[in-house]
């Protein structure tokens, strides 16, 4: 008899024998419009026991390759500095031991902890952005640290021209401008990613799903992209050499029907799978 | 300190410097399914804080334009007499002072009574009706004023062939029979709007989007369209002369994510944008 | 094989048999707060099947008494003069059949309907009335038919001293105060139902029970009674001669949990047998 | 005064005059994921009144086809045995008189009930499959009846190559493997069903429909088909010699929105006219 | 970094050095209302982390006592006779290792399977049962195994006058008759709980709770006692030699609000302080 | 035609002619379990309409009183440090020009910004405290600002023997030692309020209701008092120099039938008129 163990699914490698580290980042406290995100690591290692192992779109099983789940960081709530601090030792301690990070939100302002000790293991970070939202505030109501600022911030440590967002349908006009002078920025859609030989860390804004396939989220924005547009985008983003990724902003307490929570579960397998290919 | 104002986002002028002015008919008597459209306009206008004000869609921001918003109209409940002759003198003061209405169920039969203004001050109006259903029964148990009759009623104002309804999917044989010699009725989507040089009432009943995108309305019909093609519909008619419009069917109590709300919101703010381009 | 017969639980009587007769009147058209009161006779109808026929607090069987589920009227939507008209039609036919009819809304206003039938074989009426509110207004926003109207409606049919409210905690100064001089109100409990020998209509605003005990009603008001209360209640009222009664206020929409209906499928099987002791 | 019956819209003829024959077999005792199932026949009929009788994409009304509806099967709770043979025994019924069958589950397990009887009948019975999963383990946590194992038990009944898997995108690697040596399975859509002049019995597992416009189910899976695309196979499937039929996995506890239900409606009322073409 | 465990809150003893021993039996295939209840025991446990391991009630602490969480059988669905051995196997396992069970539910069938094994080591066990229904049918739609039942079948182990029923406020008249002669059952309320010096098994349908308090439960039945009656009449059964429990009936699907499951973890918390005083 | 004004209803006064100052102050960034009480003012603007200005039980209407609505703090998202800030500055205000702060939480961390204020013109302050938690950490998760520090962070402003808690039904072994040292700690009801001729703040938690009552708040406890219980203790409390207050923790994400946040809005309205009685 042994005590229940909570991991996600097909992802019970030992630290050691693991390639990919999964863990969760349950932060939440700058979410300006729905909070949540705090718990979705938790809800997609439970319901993902509804989910096979084997895909059958990329005909790869979880059997197949190697992570291990090292549950969530017990991080602390309001002031997100010590969170962010505590986010970069864990991805630095994974990298240390060249095993890939993947990370599950909390709202966007967890990557700014990992491309923090990202950067400084890959001088020449690219990073791959899918979202709704620009987040190239400067500030959001006086905070420089928001997950409506997370990219401008991301974008200060890597600089100019190595930032590809990819399907963005909201932000302010002023946004939208600076980006036309820093990063690569496409609207809307996910359609031909552009290639590149850098290190690349790849961070999925889940509402960059359309709120029709994912309602459960801080800040559903209308014309959105499918599921499988969204895989789509994975597949071509993991043919370049990722170096760690996450997956944001699945909040759970909207999730009524299950179904965004089920959706966040059947996209986590397929890009660990792709990781791997 | 002052007190909290609660108008849709962006919508901040005065009454004598707007060019639109957006208003609630929170009526939902006759709704014969789900009610809870009197709700629709204040659940709107909070969501609101959550949209941007620019749309990087059309490249407009509401900051460009200027309307006013008169908040709702306090009708009673019940009988829609009184209610539709309230819609008729509020309609009736904007346009007599040169302003677009916008007008925010609400019910469908809400059209009614701006189309009861509408077509005193144009008597060549026609209209553009975006829906599920066609609403065109003579009666409905008995009543003659209900939001399943609401397009028969305004074609006894306005005569043959000045009514374009798009994106039917539901109805009685004989409804469909009676638009064949009546009005220009198109089934299943809005491609192709047809052009008219004659003053325009647009009346958007949001059931036209398909459940998936938009579940939270008094009778959702599968097979509907997407938020893209209603855009898109919405930008094509806006092309014509557009002298008054509304927003219908949105019913709160069943949005439980939430998204149907934020949809109309964004709904909203690309119509107004689309009036004033 | 037969098709579905879809009856209250153990009222399977034929109407010849039977001694009550049950029916719904589905109108909610005036609710000025949450509406869906329409729902409630084919919800409760639909989950007294979760119901045992036998009572232990009463120690009786529905298989005891004779009931006949009529089913719902077919009432239109909006205006509620036809409505009214419907419902006095089908209680005349019950009285005047020397049954007792049991009326499920449906918002509070249908009980006038039920009075104004019932006043005319009963010249000498008294009215018991369970609720949280006073429903005493002359008008509501200029009509003089609504639900908070409705026994000052009753009061003009009946006149003064001839109607007891129980356990009203809600309504306006004035109404308190008109009260006070027309009919006998006892606020915020059942106890101490007054004794009359007169012919009695018990009209059962289920808002009178506490939202913690009842939630799924068009306003909920703090403070209530307890189910255990409302049981008591109604056996001290049934007790009397009752010539009449309905339940009113459930909206089965904000029945979340499903414990709003199961209560007054329970309510309702304990005021039947009540009536046949 | 009659009392409420309840029987889907339009399938108002008796026995003996019918065509068609629809029930329910509300049972969902192997349901491994999200339990409820055996609420959607009831839940179905009651909310198929708010549809119309008449399909504009099919031109056809249930006015013009004779369907019978004969309710819910009183089936028992637990060990699915008493229940596949009650399901056997109504189906073989349905048949011996010479009418089709149109079963609602219920889990999909219980298509195996009917296809026993079928299979009697039509020694050389297909069976044309609608799904997201492959359901072909040959047991699940020991047991060898259960919904993720119907279609392996039906072929148990019939053989290879008589099977017509469509839509599938989730099983075990194992499942994918012995369809490809048994039956004929193709993955994610309905594209291209394959002709046969064979008695067909079409089982569809809603769950075939993408979640954002069927959340309702059991285990929902992300990249699923649309409501149009499911049409147009119902419409391909029903051009062979359909036999039997039935629709499975609504489950209504999920169903917050109501959109699920009313989607079930629509595709029986479209399927049902299909079937008479 | 160690994976993520999943215990009830403080229940992290090693099995050798615990006392008691807590498990999960995630079976409702007989509910006959309102499925959901074999996802009670994990829900528990994840909610449990908003508690306190402490009782300002019995001023204990779950640190001063020692419990071996062992997590959820995996039983399997449908048929409930392998889950029933699994259960009895599984408690016989726990006390010959002279250690006390305690078993959360699932149905309450699931109490069968754990008196079993009881009964065999404690030939003169005795039953407390806190419950809003009688459960003394002989059998429910055919089936001799249900929940309706389980007393029924627990009284044919261990004869009459062993079963002491509480609380009781729902059932049969035939059931409270057969109870008059068979055991004491007390209706409405937990008041003075029967003194015995027999080893005594603790069994506690939570629907023995109102609704208002509890409402995500198969069949709730209003009228039920407080959660502080449920305390009392816990901390007075554990006055005697209890040699095993459970905790049964929460439906987490149902608990919209997260109330009900947050206080079946209080209660459980109660419940295990109470085990060791 | 006037803009909407959005105010607590009959809270319409201009600053100046107040004597209260209403205001909300939406923060909820430390909540540990269940976030949304940010949300808590708007919500309870909106449904107070809902309710009427007379209180029967108090027999007094808010006509009677002088209220100035201030609407919500533009707070900032993470940080505490500059929302107490603004608290602080925004009560200093109000209480500078002598008149009488209401504050809506938000969590209950935003107390201490106004405690900060209060004591600085009040030296000699009291806190009377309703609450199920003892809110007496030192820190949580390593940081001193948070929801359950803040009752603690308050006595390091006034010093021992000043707080006053009532209804504490949940907290650390640890704690309530602490409490029995240094503040006056009633357990589980509000009976017999101690009287004090200082000034006193009186912050109420609202999850000293009992969840039944009160289920939409961060951590529902069962156990909790009455609805009618919290209103006596307000009247008590508001027999001594109440010198400002607030109310805290609705969470309205959680509160899907809408009876808490209608709860919400009677406790604000019994409160108001109780401070001027």
């Amino acid at each position: 008899m042994n005590p229940s163990i909570n991991t996600f699914i097909g992802c019970d490698n030992s630290y050691n024998d693991a390639d990919i580290v999964l863990f969760g980042a349950p932060y939440d406290g700058t979410t300006s419009n729905r909070p949540g995100a705090r718990f979705a690591g938790s809800a997609i290692r439970r319901e993902s026991y509804g989910l096979e192992t084997y895909s059958p779109c990329l005909d790869c099983d979880l059997g197949d390759i190697k992570v291990f789940d090292s549950g969530e960081l017990e991080v602390p709530f309001g002031d997100p500095v010590p969170v962010l601090d505590m986010i970069y030792g864990h991805v630095k301690a994974i990298i240390n031991d060249d095993k890939l990070p993947v990370m599950l939100g909390g709202e966007h302002l967890v990557t700014l902890g990992a491309v923090r000790a990202m950067v400084e293991k890959h001088p020449d970070l690219n990073i791959i952005h899918f979202d709704a939202h620009t987040d190239l505030r400067d500030d959001y109501l006086g905070q420089k640290l928001s997950h409506a600022t997370v990219i401008r911030r991301c974008h200060e440590l890597i600089g100019d021209n190595r930032i590809y967002s990819y399907g963005i349908r909201s932000g302010t006009r002023e946004e939208f401008e600076w980006a036309g002078e820093h990063i690569y920025l496409q609207r809307f859609n996910l359609d031909n990613i552009r290639e590149t030989n850098a290190p690349v860390y790849l961070t999925i804004d889940l509402d960059v799903l359309d709120p029709s396939v994912f309602p459960a989220t801080g800040t559903p924005e209308a014309g959105g992209i499918s599921y499988n547009e969204l895989i789509s985008g994975i597949v071509s983003a993991c043919g370049m050499n990722i170096v760690g990724c996450d997956l944001v902003e699945l909040s759970p307490p909207y999730d009524h029907t299950g179904v965004s929570t089920a959706t966040a579960c059947k996209i986590l397998r397929e890009l660990l799978l792709c990781l791997k290919r």
